[in-house]
C-alpha cells in the first residue's frame, strides 16, 4: 500500500459548517437592488388546449413588472433526446402543474396576486396516466412529435436466450411494479437572474451541471451562451433534480424583459409537480438457472412511465435494461424496452437513474430462484458473480472489481450463516425477524459513443502559497470539492487547508458535463490530478533553475525538494511562493483535460465498454415483520460498497448512509399518486419520507479495489448506496414471512395482502 | 494612422446602466445569512494615553456578539514606510477618531449602543496640529518610533543653484500654502468580512489594490495571506482614499471572532476623520529666469503635515518635490523636504498624489515671473517646455510629449491671442474677466527601484466563445475594465461584446499592485495586450492545423483567417470555439507578465528614469470676479490632455471632466479645518465641494502623442485633469483683478483681502 498524506484520510466537508450553522449561501440568501419576484402560474388541468390568455388585468396589478408566456419565447421545442417541451407551454398543457406564464413583481405576495388575475382559457382535453391505458389505440395522444404515445422503444440481444431457457433447470418469472418517487430535497428550488450589462445575464443556481443549464438556456431562450453565466449558489439537494432546471429558463426569461434581477423560488407543491421523480415502470422478467444455481437466460420486458416530456428518459432506460446484466456472468439476454407518453409530470433522473428498478427486480427474483433450487442466495449471487478481468455480455470491461468481497463482508456482519442457515422462514411469534441481502453494479463515469465524456481541471498555485482548483464538475453535496482538495494536495504535497476548490461558475471553470452517473470523481479527479502534476512539473523545473542541476536529480518528499547530487534542500512552498512574487505574481497554472481511455462502441447493437470503470456492491438488512398490521421495521443494516480507493472515508460513508435513508423510503414508503386526475402529493403530509425515527443503525464497509483508471485507484460511491437497498429488504421481508412482493413501495397493506395471500 | 476596430471608440463603461438604475451591488447591498453589523469606537481626543479599557456592559448588551480591542491584535505596527500605525490603538490614540475598539452585534443600532458602553479611560495628551508648532522643541511628541516629530526630510540636488540664481535676470520668491482636502467619495466604505470555513475568510471592500489590501490584512493581523481572499464590489469613489482600507482589517477581526459574517459602513463624519485626505503642506518656492523667460534655478523648501500616521507620505512628499521640475527644462534645482507627525488624521494618496501641491506653486510662478519679465504667460512656458527625447534634471527619459500642442490647443481654445494680448489686467466694471492657463506633468505607470511594478493578465478564450480578462489591476470609475476589453477585442477581432473583465478578486485574478499613478492603462492594458497576443498565437496555431499549412502564410482580418495559399477562409470565433468543443470544452488561455523596460535607477540620489511613460496636459480658465464679494466663478474651462493614444475617448474625457470639478473645489471651496482641537468638517454642510451649479462648461481636448511603450500607444489620464486647475484659475484671477493668491482655496475673504492689500 502506498503512503498517503490526506487521501484516504478523512477530511469534512468544508461547506458543512456554514451548512449546519446556517451561513451558508442559497440562492434564496441573496438579493440584489432593485431585485424582483417571480412566480409561474401552472396549469390546473393534466390535458387542455389553451385558447386564450388574458394578462392585462394581472400587468394592471401596482408591483406587477412583467408577465411573460409562451409569446416571449422563440416557441421552439427542446429535449435532450426528443425536442417535445416548451420553456412555457405553447397552445397545450400536457400535465398537472405544467408551466403556462410567469409573473415578475416587487414582492412574492404580489406576484401570486398576479398569477390569479392571468385569465387562462382551457378547452380539457382526455387525459391518460397508465401507460397500458396510454398505449391502447383510442388513447389520447399526449405528445405531437411522436405522432402516438410510444415515445421511444428498443431490444437488445445477447448469446442465445431460447436455448439459455431451454437448458434451465428452472425458470422463474414475475412482474414488478415500480413506482414514481420523489427527490424530495429540503431546499425549495431557487433561481436567480441578474442582468449584468446590457449583453450579459447571471443566472444563480442550486444546479448540477451549470455548463448544461447556460447551454440550455441559451438553446431556449435564443440567447448566445457567451452572453449566459451561471453561478451554482450553495445546494441543498439535488439527487439528479438540478441537472438542467426549467425554473432557471423562466426566471432569465423575467430578468431579459423587466431588465432588473429577478428571484424565483418554487413552493413544496411546485417541487412535488415538476422535480421529474423516478420513473415508474413495469417490468416482466423471466430468467432461466442451472440446478447449481447459474444464471443461463434472462428475458426483459420493460414498460416505463414517461409522463408528459421526454428529458433524459431515453438514456435512463438504457441503464434499467442493461446495467445490471453485468452484475452476473449472463451470456443469453432478450430485453425489450417500451417508454410511454402520459399526463402525469416528466419523470428523469434519480440518484441511481433507472439502476434500483432493475436491481429491484433481478435481486427478487435471485433470491426466489435460490428458494426454488434450494440454494442459500449468498451462494446464487457468489456462483454468478462478475470477477475483475471479465468482459461482460454487453462488453463492458471489468478493471477491478471486488463483488465477492462485499458480500464476503456484509454477510459475515451479519452472521448470515449463523443465523439463516437454511434460507427459510421459521415462524416465531407475531413479530417475525428475517435477513435479506442483495447486490448491484452501477458505473462510475459513463463514456458517451462519441464526443467528450472527461473532464477539465485548472489548477492555479498563487503569489499567497493559496493553491485554487477549478473543476467544471458539480458538488452537490456528495463532497468533490473536497476530495479534489484532497488530491491537489497529495499531488503537489501542500498543506490540505492551503487549497481550495472555487464556486462553480462557468465563467471562471473549464467546461463540465456535470454531476450524473458517479463520474465526477473518476472522471474529475483524473482532471485535477492531471493539473496538479502540470503545476508539480511546473515546481520541479523552478527548483532545477533553483539548484542549478537537471530535473531528474531532485526529490520532493514532504514539501520538500532535495537535490541529490549536492543533498541541499528547500521548503517547496517557500521557492515557489519566492519565485512567484519575483515574477511579478502570475500563478503558475496547471491544466489537466482528462478523456476516458478510447473504446470501440457499437451504437446499434449498444455493444462496448460504457463506463471508465464500475462499482459492486452488497447489502444485508435485518428485518422485523409486524404480523397484525403488516409494518416493517428495518432493524439493522450493513452495506460493503467497492468504491476503488477510498479518497475520503468521511464523505464516502455518509454518501451511503445518505442513499440508505432513500433506499429505505423507495422500499417501504415512498409513491407519488396521479390518479384520478392530477398529482396527490404535494406536502410531505401526503407523501412520506423516512425521518430519522426511521433510518436503522448501518454500518458501512468501504471495499478498496484498486481501479487502473481511477485517479489513486478511485471509483465513486455517490449513487450506488440505495441500488440494492429495496431488494435487500424484500428478501429479508422473504425470509421473516415467505411473502415475496414484488410491488414498491412495500406497504402494511402490501405485506398484509401478501400474507393473506401465503394463507389461501 | 493604424486602423482600429473598437481602440478609440467611445465605449460606454459596462457597469454605468447599474450605476444609475441602482442595480449596481455595493457591498452594502450584499447581505449573509446571520449577518452581524460592526461599529467602530473612535477616540474623542487628539492626543491621549488609554489607560484602561472595560467592555463588559457593552458585551453584556443584548444582540452584542464581540467587542475587540488592541487585545485581540497582535499589537504589532505596520505602514508602508514607516511602522507606526496599529490596527487598534494601543496604549495612546494620536488623532480625534483613532480607532480604539469595535463591535458586533446583530444590528447596527445595537453596535452603535454597545459603542456608548464601552469605557475607556483616557489620560489626555497635549497635543499638536500645526507642523512649525511640531518641530518646536517642547512640542508633544506624537510618535514613537521616530522619536521625533519630524518624521522623514531629505535632499535632492541637481546642476549649480548658486550659478543659476547669480545668472538670473529675475528672482521670484514666495510661499504657497496647501490645504487638507478630503476625496468625498459619494459610497460610504462598506467592507465585510465572511469566514468561508475554518481556515478562510473572504473580504469584500471597495478597494482599488485588492492584493494589498489582502497582504495588509494579513499582514496586521496575522494572517496567512492564503486564507485571506479580497473581492472587489462595485466601488463608489476611490480618489486614493481606498488603496487599503483600514475598516476592512477590523471588520475581518470582528468576523474572526465571531465567526460569522460581519459588515462594516462607515458614517460620513467617519469618513471625514479617517480618509486620509491630501496633504497639507507649506512649499517655499525661489526661482530664477533669464530676461527671456528661460529658467535658471529653482530652490523649493516642503514641509508637509503628516498627521498622526505616516501612510504614504514619503513616497507622495517625492512627487511633491519632484514631479513639477520634469514640466519644464530645469537644469539647477533644490529641494528640502519635511514630513512632520501631527495630530491629525494621517494624510495620503488623493488623485495627483502630491503633485497638485507642487503644481500650484511653480505654475502660479510661472505667470508671477512672465508679468515680472513682461512676457506673455504662455510664452513663457512655451520657452521652457519639456519635449519629446528630452532626459530631464531628475534622468526621466520623455519617449512621447504633446506639451506644446497641448498648449496651443487650449490657448487658440479660449481665444488667448485675441482676448489677452497684453495679459495685463484691465479694470472693467465690478465683475472682472479674466483668463489664466497652467500646465502640468504626471506619470504613467511609476517604476519602483526594485521589484515587480508591471501588471499581470490573463485571457481565457470560452467554449462559448466568450473571452474573459482577468487582470490584477483595479476598476474604481476610471473605466480600465472597458479599456481592457478594448484592448482585448481589438488584438483578438473578437466582438467586443463578448468580452468581458471578470470582477476583480485576489482568488481569482493575477497579482496587481492596484490603481495609483495613472499605472493602470498602461501596465496593466500592456498586460492585457500581452495575455491576448498569446491566446492570438493558440488561435493561429489551431488554423494552422485546420489549414494544415505553415503559421507564417495565414492572416486573420475581422475575424477571418485566410490561408493565403489555398485562400481558404474560416470564421475564426467558429473555428475556435469548435476547437474547445472538440477538444471537451477547455479554454485556450493567455498570460500576459508585463515588466517595464529595465531602467537604471540611484535611490540615493533619487536620479533615473522613474515612469513607464508621462503626460501632459494644459488647461485654461476663464473666470468672473466680483469685486465686490471676492467669489469667483469660473465661466469657462479647456483642458488639452496628451494621453498617449486615446483608447476610449468617452471615459477619457469623463475622466478629465470629473477631475475638473475636483479641482475647482481645492481651488476655490474644500478645506478641513482641524484647529482647535479636532477635524472640524464632518459633513457637507461643513465641508463645501462643488455641485453641478459650480461646475463650468468645459471642453476637453484629447491630444493624441503615441507612446512607444503604451499598449496601442496609450499613456493615461485618469489623475491629470485636476493637477493644474487650480493654479490656471489663480493666474486667471490674477488676471483679472491683479490680486496673486497663494493659499488655497481662493476664499471670498482671501481675495477680498487682496484686492484690500492691492489697494494699499
Amino acid at each position: 500500500m502506498p503512503e498517503f498524506k490526506v487521501i484516504g484520510k478523512g477530511v469534512p466537508r468544508s461547506d458543512s459548517i456554514a451548512k449546519v450553522t446556517g451561513t451558508a449561501k442559497y440562492t434564496a440568501d441573496i438579493s440584489w437592488p432593485r431585485m424582483l419576484h417571480g412566480a409561474i402560474l401552472r396549469s390546473p388541468h393534466p390535458h387542455a388546449q389553451i385558447t386564450g390568455i388574458d394578462c392585462r388585468k394581472a400587468l394592471a396589478l401596482p408591483g406587477v413588472r412583467s408577465v411573460v408566456t409562451a409569446d416571449d419565447t422563440p416557441k421552439k421545442k427542446y429535449g435532450g433526446f426528443i425536442a417535445d417541451e416548451y420553456p412555457l407551454a405553447v397552445d397545450r398543457v400536457r400535465f398537472f402543474g405544467d408551466e403556462v406564464a410567469a409573473v415578475a413583481a416587487a414582492d412574492r405576495e404580489t406576484a401570486e396576486k398576479a398569477l390569479a388575475l392571468i385569465e387562462v382559457q382551457y378547452e380539457i382535453l382526455p387525459a391518460v396516466y397508465d401507460v397500458f391505458d396510454a398505449l391502447k389505440p383510442d388513447a389520447p395522444l399526449v405528445d405531437d412529435v411522436v405522432g402516438k404515445n410510444l415515445a421511444y422503444k428498443y431490444s437488445i440481444h445477447r448469446g442465445d436466450i431460447e436455448s439459455g431457457f431451454n437448458a434451465s433447470a428452472c425458470v422463474v418469472e414475475d412482474t414488478f411494479q415500480l413506482p414514481t418517487v420523489c427527490h424530495g430535497c429540503i431546499e425549495l428550488t431557487t433561481c436567480a437572474a441578474v442582468p449584468e450589462s446590457r449583453e450579459s445575464m447571471v443566472i444563480w443556481a442550486p444546479t448540477s451541471a451549470p455548463f448544461m443549464l447556460r447551454n440550455q438556456v441559451g438553446a431556449t431562450l435564443g440567447i448566445p451562451t457567451a452572453q449566459i453565466r451561471v453561478i451554482q449558489a450553495a445546494v441543498g439537494g439535488s439527487f439528479g433534480s438540478r441537472h438542467t432546471i426549467k425554473a432557471a429558463i423562466i426566471v432569465t426569461l423575467l430578468a431579459r424583459k423587466t431588465g432588473r434581477p429577478v428571484t424565483l423560488s418554487l413552493e413544496r407543491e411546485e417541487e412535488f409537480l415538476t422535480s421529474r421523480p423516478r420513473m415508474a415502470a413495469e417490468i416482466r422478467l423471466r430468467m432461466g438457472f442451472a440446478a447449481d444455481g447459474t444464471i443461463l437466460a434472462k428475458k426483459t420486458d420493460i414498460t416505463a412511465n414517461n409522463g408528459a416530456y421526454t428529458a433524459t428518459a431515453p438514456l435512463l432506460l438504457e441503464t434499467t435494461a442493461r446495467r445490471a446484466d453485468n452484475l452476473y456472468r449472463i451470456k443469453n439476454i432478450e430485453t425489450d424496452v417500451r417508454l410511454v407518453y402520459t399526463n402525469r409530470a416528466s419523470s428523469s433522473a434519480f440518484r441511481g437513474f433507472g439502476n434500483p428498478q432493475m436491481h429491484f427486480a433481478i435481486e427478487s427474483m435471485m433470491d426466489m430462484a435460490a428458494d426454488r433450487l434450494g440454494l442459500d442466495p449468498v451462494q446464487i449471487r457468489l456462483k454468478n458473480a462478475t470477477q475483475k478481468g471479465d468482459i461482460t455480455a454487453h462488453g463492458w470491461k471489468i478493471t477491478s472489481c471486488d463483488l465477492t468481497k462485499c458480500i464476503d463482508t456484509v454477510t459475515r456482519a451479519v452472521d448470515w450463516d449463523g443465523r439463516g442457515p437454511a434460507r427459510k422462514f421459521v415462524p416465531s411469534g407475531r413479530k417475525r425477524h428475517g435477513l435479506g441481502m442483495a447486490c448491484m453494479i452501477h458505473i462510475a463515469g459513463r463514456r458517451k459513443p462519441t464526443g467528450f465524456s472527461g473532464s477539465n481541471a485548472q489548477i492555479k498555485f498563487l503569489d499567497s502559497g493559496k493553491v485554487v482548483i477549478y473543476s467544471g464538475e458539480a458538488d452537490v453535496g456528495q463532497g468533490c470539492s473536497d476530495v479534489f482538495r484532497q488530491i491537489a494536495a497529495e499531488t503537489l504535497e501542500v498543506p490540505l487547508e492551503t487549497v481550495e476548490t472555487a464556486t462553480l461558475d462557468t465563467l471562471h471553470c473549464p467546461f463540465g458535463l456535470g454531476s450524473f452517473s458517479d463520474r465526477v470523481t473518476i472522471t474529475g479527479g483524473n482532471a485535477v490530478r492531471m493539473a496538479a502534476l502540470d503545476v508539480r512539473k511546473q515546481i520541479m523545473a523552478i527548483a532545477a533553475a533553483h539548484f542549478e542541476s537537471p530535473e531528474d536529480i531532485l526529490t520532493c518528499e514532504n514539501g520538500v525538494i532535495r537535490c541529490l547530487e549536492s543533498g541541499q534542500t528547500i521548503d517547496m512552498v517557500k521557492l515557489v511562493r519566492q519565485t512567484i512574487t519575483d515574477g511579478g505574481g502570475m500563478p503558475l497554472i496547471g491544466q489537466g483535460n482528462y478523456w476516458p481511455p478510447f473504446e470501440e462502441y457499437d451504437t446499434k447493437t449498444k455493444y462496448g465498454n460504457l463506463g471508465v470503470a464500475y462499482t459492486f456492491a452488497a447489502q444485508a438488512a435485518e428485518v422485523e415483520v409486524d404480523l397484525d398490521t403488516g409494518h416493517v421495521k428495518v432493524l439493522n443494516f450493513k452495506s460493503a460498497h467497492d468504491l476503488g480507493r477510498t479518497l475520503n472515508p468521511l464523505t464516502a460513508s455518509g454518501q451511503v448512509e445518505g442513499a440508505l435513508a432513500q433506499g429505505l423510503g423507495y422500499a417501504l414508503m415512498e409513491e407519488m399518486h396521479f390518479e384520478p386526475h392530477q398529482t396527490q402529493d404535494l406536502s410531505f403530509l401526503e407523501y412520506k419520507m423516512p425521518t430519522m425515527m426511521d433510518v436503522p443503525s448501518s454500518e458501512v464497509f468501504l471495499i478498496e479495489s484498486i481501479e487502473p483508471n481511477g485517479p489513486f485507484g478511485a471509483k465513486g460511491v455517490a449513487e450506488p448506496g440505495l441500488v440494492p437497498t429495496a431488494p435487500a429488504i424484500a428478501n429479508a421481508i422473504f425470509h421473516a414471512t415467505g411473502a415475496r412482493i414484488t410491488s414498491l413501495p412495500i406497504t402494511p397493506q402490501k405485506v398484509l395482502d401478501a400474507l393473506a395471500k401465503l394463507a389461501d
